[in-house]
């Protein structure tokens, strides 16, 4: 084959455009929509659903900002809790700021710490539409949301309200479908897939951030990246099978860091309610700021963070202050997440550089 | 090193988040900030000018809409040629719709066939402000336009008008110094990068698309691709330090193809102005359906295609028609478009291909 079709993309090995009108151009628009077949099977959604993104933050921007776009003529509340990603809570803010929709950004349940239950009922006569963003997975506390039970309640409620789910923790980890699920937004990088690349499910009308060459049904536009997105479809295939086994593995890891409320005094863990994903704990360590630690693990061979990387109002209340845990918790709080590739060897290991970490700077403060 | 921060990005042989606040995302915060040294080098431009984006579409949005929603308050007038990229005129057609700016989509110059030499001075009256986005390369006919010059004259004309150039059909293949451009897009996978992965530099005040993390000087939210970006930088490296060579080897290649001219009849070089990109041969064989060509090229070996396979205005007039070529020209029309992984074997055989192909399609119309 000779390739001289080098503007529409140049030759790679694994695939050209898939707008283009040639053999590999169909070569390529058939992988896309294997790929698409994939994300269709594992979310239980139709595969014209599913548009492909550069990523979660995209996603959950493409979600909460079209449907906005596509309703701002109507009365429109959208509502999340304070502690969402950044991707989820910036876009409304944005959403609000241009006068599309009116935003509430506060806890839906009262209750703290407890798992959410219910969307209260009062908020949901105040607008003709209603859009609610919830995560599947916290980013912060790896707090598990019933989004299947929670959107049944609100449409029992209001068979009009729009229910988007931030999927970015969960995809992969946990089972997720989306029977009544209206947006679902899910990203690569975070379950072992290449970066740039994403996915947003959306069964309800949305308009599209960027314009140009109408790929995606129209809603998200440019040359789809079908090696990356192909590549995402083979990793979630299989972390889709096996689940079950990985969240063992993963709950083993966690474990074992998790025993540390046994060996140091004034530690604890951060969640709220019962279900919370193996792949997260986020833990306090009295008396220590939380950056310190992180700092010191790190020189120490330990990669773990304080949460979203992404955080980007620096200057906000801390997330586990928001959610009902106190200042002196927030600021010396941890989050180490897992994956399938870690080891329970990696899981002692780490155990022991924590202790050790811990200790000395509580020494350093005289604690 | 353990790896406990699987919930930023699970952890890549290249590259973890980098806003990480570990040892790791330090790594990639530098690979990161290396990539934008390679390209600031090539484009002339500082650093932090550059906005990595997901591709040359999402950057000739950013570009637009970006300026448009920064502007929406002033009168804004945004000017472009009607044979530019969808990615350039769907973004310029929504920003009208939004009415955030007025949109003046014609072309430039009266006299066509001819190279672009000067903007209207009377458009640039108009409005307080003036945005113009203007292509280096053309993407139909691979025309190059002297945006360094034009950029010069229009800010004699109106040192407040603002110039966008769309450099996705002539990153590193044809020299350019951003010194008087303030906007210029370009994407990876058009000149042999990863799919995914493109840039914008702006040196002028524009909003994001997008929202959360606030990367990219809070103009790009998401986890940075940073293996895609670094990859991509490498490649634009080697591309830049070649380009003279390659622009030879392609020349070569557009001659062999050219020379069809020569042994049919009624075959046509779509082109305008005497500076053309050696990687882009616009050719018209009249009496044949451009589209029926490509496909019998494809099935005997010859990938080609009639333009941007990201047209969406299917039922629009044909680019080369609004450019002043005529209807029967237009239909016909083919775009060959080359890289420096091509060989002159190749343009060869492409060239007895072509030949077979039109005498074939030809006879079967009685022509």
């Amino acid at each position: 084959m000779i390739y001289f079709d080098n503007a529409a993309t140049t030759f790679s090995h694994d695939f050209v455009n898939p707008s283009s009108p040639h053999g590999l151009g169909f070569h390529a628009e058939r992988a896309l929509s294997n790929a698409r077949g994939v994300f269709a099977d594992i979310l239980n959604c139709r595969k014209e659903q599913i548009i492909f993104t550069s990523g979660g933050t995209e996603s959950n921007n493409l979600a909460l900002i079209g449907f906005a776009l596509a309703y701002r003529r109507q009365s429109l509340g959208i509502f999340a809790e304070p502690w969402e990603h950044p991707s989820v809570l910036e876009p409304i803010r944005f959403v609000k700021e241009q006068g599309y929709a009116s935003a509430y950004i506060s806890p839906f349940s009262e209750t703290l710490p407890g798992p959410l239950l219910s969307f209260p009922e009062a908020l949901s006569k105040k607008h003709e539409i209603q859009l609610i963003s919830i995560s599947h997975v916290c980013h912060e506390t790896g707090c598990i949301n019933d989004v299947v039970a929670l959107a049944k309640s609100i449409k029992r409620g209001n068979p009009a309200a729009v229910v988007h789910v931030d999927g970015t923790q969960g995809f992969c980890k946990e089972p997720i479908d989306l029977t009544d699920i209206d947006m679902y937004s899910f990203s690569a990088h975070k379950c072992h897939g290449p970066s740039g690349v994403g996915g947003l499910v959306a069964k309800v009308r949305i308009l599209p951030l960027m314009y140009g060459g109408g790929q995606e049904n129209g809603l998200r536009p440019g040359t789809e990246n079908v090696a990356g997105i192909s590549a995402f479809a083979d990793t979630a295939k299989a972390l889709h099978h096996s689940i079950d086994a990985n969240r063992r593995d993963a709950a083993e890891i966690k474990n074992v860091l998790k025993s540390i409320i046994n060996e140091l005094p004034d530690v604890f863990v951060n969640e709220r309610g019962n279900a919370v994903s193996p792949y997260i704990l986020n833990m306090s360590f009295l008396g220590i700021n939380g950056e310190t630690l992180i700092h010191l693990l790190s020189d120490n061979g330990l990669c773990a963070s304080m949460g979203a990387a992404c955080n980007s109002r620096k200057k906000a209340k801390p997330p586990l202050e928001l959610m009902g845990f106190d200042h002196a918790r927030a600021l010396s709080a941890v989050r180490f997440s897992f994956s399938f590739l870690n080891t329970l060897e990696e899981a002692k290991a780490a155990k022991g550089i924590i202790i050790n970490c811990v200790k000395q700077l509580r020494k350093m403060v005289g604690r």
